[in-house]
């Protein structure tokens, strides 16, 4: 990866915006592996590491995603979905690991993707507005296996604004809800 | 901040453990307050922002807490309890807002707060063997609120190796599910 620049952490943290719009250039193999990297080093409950990627960058298999998918913005050039074997899940961690800790380790996985794409240059949207059953059909997903979430992923064709955000203090408490964590912020 | 090393993203990324054992001392606001901003700056579905966090430094009810979580390891002087504020939610985005995109945003969170922890020094956990009526009990969270997930924090007692994981390959398709992203990884 010569040539990138080191980034700091906190930077990409504060610079990461969803982006929707993408130019049509694809993204080289080792970008992608990086990006699947960062996802395989999401935490995961009791070390089950539930999580599946496919990586879509069939032009075609990109148009019938796209069908399906209300949500899909843009033109991106890749897809990342993220699955979750539930069925291994639930064998090794019973039912709330089927049922909801694969859901949380598919989010810190399809989370840890979308910062790094921002530390690499690219930007990306996490999707959940698809019809499950017919990504399945189309990306031959098993029974057992679950589509969570989809990330378009591109080279940025745009620079959104920060969307209006909650402050701290309206979502912060301290020892018990409702009671202000600090009372006065900066 | 001064005095922070700059921390690399992809080192921050790849140096993360979950912690389980930690040193006593407290942890400055300042850094408590730099986690809690990487939780509010995570991707959001919507941007409705459902994420409540409890910071808890209470002796006394990090005591409670324990004992009403067979998953909370360690004397960690510190808790953030992130719950998600449900009936906003649904609200806002409707049923699957409230029933599963109320879970990843906050596992986003989550999994944010525990990167900027590995990037400030300290070290963290992520819990969800918690007996949620009990924390609401000893929290005073009120109804249509959920605790999703629970996080010790703290100065690191331990350096755990990295526990045994699935390879990139066993986990990556392309474009079909069960067809190998690439035919070889170094």
């Amino acid at each position: 990866m010569e040539g990138l620049a080191s980034l700091d952490f906190f930077e990409v943290l504060r610079s990461r915006r969803s982006i929707r719009k993408f130019k049509p250039d694809a993204i080289p193999g080792e970008l992608v592996e990086r990006l699947l990297e960062a996802g395989r080093s999401a935490p995961t409950a009791g070390n089950i590491q539930p999580w599946r990627f496919i990586v879509v960058d069939d032009p075609s298999t990109l148009g019938m995603i796209r069908k399906v998918s209300p949500g899909y913005f843009g033109g991106a050039p890749l897809a990342i979905i993220v699955c979750s074997d539930r069925d291994r899940s639930h064998e090794l961690g019973g039912v709330i690991a089927r049922d909801y800790l694969s859901i949380v380790d598919c989010a810190m996985a399809a989370g840890y993707i979308l910062l790094a794409a921002q530390a690499l240059g690219l930007g990306g949207c996490c999707i959940r507005s698809f019809s499950a059953p017919a990504l399945k059909e189309i990306l031959e997903i098993p029974g057992g296996v679950e589509p969570e979430l989809m990330l378009a992923i591109g080279w940025p064709d745009e620079q959104p604004v920060k969307p209006p955000k909650l402050e701290l203090d309206e979502i912060t408490y301290h020892n018990v809800y409702g009671e202000k964590w600090r009372n006065s912020f900066e």
